[in-house]
């Protein structure tokens, strides 16, 4: 991988901590028009990696809270400590430092939120921010790709991009890797509903047609190109025009039950647009101002109660920082 | 057509002019990325519409000059005065009113650079000013659009839009017909040649393919967005970075004859960018600069002069007003 390419850090072993606690934040990709290149962070929820220096070199982790036991505690096979460990290999000193890790999942695994993005996001910048920070967060953003492919099979950065960037991120491609920022529109919120139902994230891309009509992807990248414009502008009645999925929502809404009525309940709420969180079945309500994004939330979940689905929900703004020291 | 809904102008049979004398630009749709999307305006070529009102009601063609007899003089067959029989029915005029036309085109028709548009914008624009302005340049975009159907069968805006609202324009989508004005780089120039051969609209339409890769789509769109965010940044690197079309140029290129080595020889000088105009056979070097956007064309224009194909170049600055008045 060409961003991975050998370079020399400024690694001052003096400045190592004995530990630190970071927060990275759950994520939005996608952003409802911009399958695979759009995505932008929340406040919370959220994943916490503790990291302890010890005397003993190598990676370890301590303990997982959180994931209903659902991941793995081989330092091998776990993203965190993975990814970890190749960084310290990267930067050629993993036979000489010992690290532990505790790691709290404070969102729901299998979410449609970027559960293993914000853990691997956490986890690289925990240990970038032990070791004295030689990386900048641009030149961490590889290794937090890598850690998605770990995670999840495919090097996707629609949502470490923002998890570890913070804000609204465009991936505009991959050779090489071209993140850019976008500008956040103040009054933008997100009401999130987690409807708890299983959708791995696996089963939701083999539901994808490989082709498409290219008359449908114009339509797309019209709107992708109008909600861009919408951003800089800060136009919310363009931005509310422009995020509509005609591509990739009629396929994955077919897995998140009451879809359809969810997203009638949003727009009647006056969100600015609905859709799908990444490949869901989280589903999410964009809107201008709190007030709105918590109604369109809450009319969503008490129709989720009466059709006896249980559910999350998470009302934030656009979490502009990315992941953050605690403490 | 929603847009050409009945509405109220306000008509002042004494403010009509005696005549008007107007250009109307050519344009480069697509910009390389934003295939029926994206377009941009140029200072020249363009076409020119001298309008004049007279005693005996209807419109009439009076000359056609540049056009090498291709265009019909009939009124009911010829765009511009199609377009402006249009208009004038549509403010219910169309039997008290006497227009006569004189249409000069200054560029060459089938070229890629909107030869059709440039006349319908010119004509509609005349018989607004000649009318002294009732309609908004917005009002008057959805009977550019349908003028550019009745020119070539498909009610497309990506020619009529630029060359009607100035600079560089984004249509977002056509239920309703929504067109954004983006913001144009200082430094932004176009190198543009017509390579002399012919390649019908129609034709170019029909080589394309309807269904698409989703990667493919996904890289287009990533590139879509990128030039976006690179015109409102002014970054002209991330603008370099974005303009390339995997989905199109693939397919169109076979039509036009050397295309791999006048974009070999534009990269070399140094522009930003190279690719098709429109439906071509024009192609366009995109530049930071005129000297580069110069020096590219004329390298071009040097190797087809080399390969016997006759050619037109042009070099132009993104043109920001779009039609203007003459005199």
């Amino acid at each position: 991988m060409e961003s991975l390419e050998k370079k020399q850090y400024e690694l001052d072993f003096t400045k190592i901590r004995e530990s630190v606690r970071v927060f990275a934040p759950a994520t939005v990709a996608n952003m409802i028009c911009g399958f695979d290149i759009l995505g932008f962070a929340v406040d919370y929820p959220g994943d916490e990696v503790a990291m302890y220096r010890v005397e003993e070199p190598g990676v370890r982790i301590r303990t997982i809270v959180g994931d209903d036991g659902k991941l793995p505690l081989d330092a091998d096979r776990n993203t965190v400590s993975a990814c970890v460990k190749m960084l310290l290999a990267h930067l050629g000193i993993q036979d000489e430092l010992g690290i532990e890790i505790e790691l709290t999942k404070h969102m729901p695994i299998g979410s449609g939120l970027g559960s293993s993005s914000a853990s691997t996001v956490a986890g690289l910048f925990a240990v970038n921010s032990l070791l004295g920070n030689p990386l900048s967060k641009e030149e961490l953003m590889p290794f937090c790709v890598e850690g998605e492919r770990l995670a999840c099979g495919h090097g996707h950065a629609d949502n470490v991009a923002p998890a570890l960037m913070g804000g609204i991120t465009l991936v505009r491609g991959y050779q090489p890797l071209d993140v850019i920022k976008l500008p956040v529109p103040d009054e933008l919120y997100a009401g999130i509903v987690f409807p708890q139902v299983d959708v791995p994230t696996r089963d939701a891309r083999q539901l994808i047609k490989e082709k498409v009509l290219l008359k449908d992807a114009v339509t797309q990248w019209g709107n992708i190109a109008g909600l861009i414009a919408g951003l800089y502008e800060r136009d919310y009645a363009l931005i509310s025009r422009s995020m509509h999925d005609v591509l990739i929502e009629p396929t994955r809404a077919i897995l998140i039950p009451e879809f359809y009525e969810m997203k009638r309940i949003a727009l009647a709420a006056g969100a600015l647009s609905f859709g799908i969180s990444g490949s869901g079945p989280s589903v999410v309500a964009i809107a201008r101002g709190k007030e709105v994004a918590e109604q369109a939330a809450s009319f969503i979940q008490q129709h989720l109660t009466q059709c006896e689905i249980e559910s999350l929900k998470y009302v934030s703004s656009v979490n502009v920082d990315g992941p953050k020291l605690l403490d």
